[in-house]
């Protein structure tokens, strides 16, 4: 048995669409497994994602330049990946380590298919854990003066690493807009969400001020604009009185592991369709 | 523009399905506007539903019958549905109000898609209510002794309204199985479900015995066995020791509301599969 | 038995308070059935809610006026007071009924302790509801022209019925800073809270066009400053890309009513102390 | 600055408690810092948790023998701790390592305010994270015929650590009711908890047969009777017909930690009171 196949795909609305795709695989021998569509009425988009099975060698070996045949009829964007292949993470790191801790256990334990090919951080705080995992760790410091050799030497280490997914968890530097550009759809961030929001530098101590019953956290992909790129998954927690500014930023620090790991392992099973700033997630 | 069809249908899996289904539709010149599967693969089942735009009047009045064929090729159940009639519905309701009042105010306000036919009861607390909202009422008594006369009048006026669906509505008559087989996934029914399950006569007092952390609401398809039929739709309200037992009762009915309503729309939606006992909802 | 009264209070914080204040209680043959206290150790402040029966017709004679010593001696910001009496609430409404709906039936179903004594709307809409209730309704339309005059009828219809709580369920008019001053933490209000937050005119569609997948609501006290009063209570419930903008307004709609409801409950139960713009909530 | 003192305590319920008690610390020149009541009105129960902070040393000496004179005058069952000794605690795991991860992080991240003395484990798995943390590890074997011996190991190296609180991290062998009875409320486990309950040998395969939308974690004091003893937190998660039984169990995995992790916390920080098969947890 072969692994399967993820289709991902978007493209102009009209009719007919889910009858090309289903045919193509069908005249192919494959056998989907999954098929989810989603429909944006006022943008008239129409996406797709097809998990199916296909065995046949030579189907395997032109599948792609004929799919991109039929995409191009229809206008589509689209993405075909087999799991064959585990995709390449880094995760960058800064000195609060429970979304790291939460990341590398999940991966030890089976729920993130992926290779985690490196981790960058400029502090060395990190290092233990990744020792631990005997994940590659490479200390980056980044000052104010230094900020754009960082960089270069993180998208070095990006690049001869073949990774595809970078994971922001808490890393505390701004990424540059040059950066964030070069991975478009391929940085996922996470942050606190509160009720009413609140964008100052502490953002705790405003909620704890203002008296929020919620405390929320945030996972987006990242835009050249800071933490305003498409939401991936959010979730929040009930607070009271009683909650002291500590319990708050340590039930944050709760709903940060949930959701940055959420985000992350939807990216990897490829159920994540951005556009227009939002994200659709295929269950 | 002609008001759109929902088709629900299950069938053994097997290649070509969703291609066959697409296909049949695109032909006539049918525009899916929503479509979503659904497989379950230790029973090798297939799911769907679609929701589909066919403005062509010859393809309308032919569709039922030419989807037959297509349906017996692959053996699959299914159901075809257009929304220009509205669906009949029944509610049973005892003195308890809560279910019924949020049911018809939901109703007035357009969120439910269905004509209320009538109102049954065995007592007359909800004549008031029925009225307001211009809902036929009907006080049907039951005693032990009356209990199968009184399920033939309700069956009466369930046919000769043409009811399609039957709402309980903290109905507190156990139905006979007689009339449970008679409205197959047809009836719908909420009841409270506790952590751990309390099943005895009086489940808010064991609860609040065990001092449980959360209270739940369960809505579900009747079958002959009480209250073990599909489940469709469950939620829950944190409770504290601070909670007295009329508080449990007070978070039960806020729940209660919620997960009938819910349950009421999806089934008027056509969003609800059922089968071996569990449910599918299509979103 | 007589009914228990309810003693609300916050001061300086300092030892001895508990102690002098379950003194006094215990010296007059009081009964404490439920008591909490809370402390903001920033602003060195002390907060507490004392539960008590006292059946000695003497001593309630005499309670304020003996407490009301105490409480200078300690700089106590405090109030008492016992349930014989229920307190009256007026409603405001404009044309959405869900909430008014909701708090109607409650309030007929014993769940909250008042007299509603009044509706007043803009609109007529609501006055079907308010003649099934039976509840006083006064068409009090508002324009720009005539805004002061509609306020100076309204608080006329308050004075004259004496009330004491103004709920806003969905009023669409914005109050001004002259009417919410005379009410201060007398007027509650509710309304969508998103993550992010978005203030404009239009939040559910913002929302839907930043693809959150969290929608909120937050009841709070009305101050001078619109919608930054303390707040009271918020909830939220999840949502999908499947979700259309509609069913964004239609789960606002249920968590706007369960939000508000509960913060009329807890302000009629006296469990509320408002304080530098946040609430302790005493459960 | 001292630590401060925290005391938990549950009698018959009586007028004047609340100002004996106050009136001793104030007496000694004790500071309420935080202070919580509760009131069981139909067992006539009264509990409290008061924390404080107690400077004079004379005082700190003599406080617990004092205490036991008012103690004794009013049948208190009490407990004076302070914070300057952290309680010592032990975990015993199995080959399911996500709780014993979660609970050692939190405590490296100090949000545990506890001494973690050793590991007791049936299997070898879990030795590379205790080696990480410095934990002692102590792996003893338990078959059907060396149960007894091995429980025996185990109470002497608890006994030898002077360890005051047992955690059950997943650990997958039934203690005798011996074993428990030696540790009243002694003992913290966690397991899942479904709605309706599931109690047979694969409740996730039972749950996910049976279609359910919610899946749920409890964590409880072992009590001789099997997962029967009070229940201290409860959460749940929505599940869907997508989330196949692998899903289920990861879910319930998160649940696990959430829920064992904040017993735990709350057991630590002398928040919860048991009684009667129930528990109060004062915020």
């Amino acid at each position: 048995m072969t692994k399967p196949w993820i289709l991902l795909l978007h493209c102009p609305d009209r009719k007919g669409l889910v009858a090309a795709i289903a045919q193509f695989l069908f005249e192919r021998g494959g056998n989907i497994l999954h098929a989810a569509q989603h429909q944006d009425n006022d943008l008239n988009l129409f996406f797709m994602r097809v998990e199916f099975a296909l065995d046949d060698a030579s189907e395997r070996a032109s599948l792609r330049e004929q799919f991109g045949a039929l995409a191009q009829r229809y206008g589509m964007e689209w993405e075909l990946s087999n799991q064959e292949q585990l995709p390449k993470v880094a995760i960058f790191v800064s000195q609060y380590l429970h979304c790291l801790n939460d990341l590398l256990f999940r991966h030890h334990a089976g729920e993130l298919q992926c290779e985690i090919s490196l981790l960058i951080s400029n502090h060395e705080d990190a290092r233990p854990l990744a020792d631990f995992y005997k994940i590659p760790f490479h200390h980056v410091p980044v000052t104010k003066e230094t900020k754009l050799q960082a960089e270069e030497r993180q998208t070095t280490l990006l690049r001869e690493n073949g990774v595809e997914l970078v994971v922001l968890a808490r890393y505390m530097q701004v990424l540059s807009p040059g950066f964030c550009a070069a991975y478009p759809r391929r940085i996922i961030n996470v942050h606190h969400s509160f009720l009413p929001a609140f964008t100052g530098a502490k953002p705790y101590h405003a909620a704890f001020a203002r008296g929020v019953k919620l405390i929320g956290s945030s996972s987006h992909y990242v835009t050249e604009v800071l933490d305003e790129g498409p939401i991936i998954e959010q979730d929040v927690m009930r607070i009271s009185h009683d909650d002291q500014l500590g319990d708050l930023i340590q039930k944050g620090r709760d709903l940060e592991r949930l959701v940055l790991s959420r985000a992350v392992r939807w990216h990897l099973e490829r159920r994540i369709l951005s556009y227009a700033n939002k994200t659709v997630i295929f269950n």
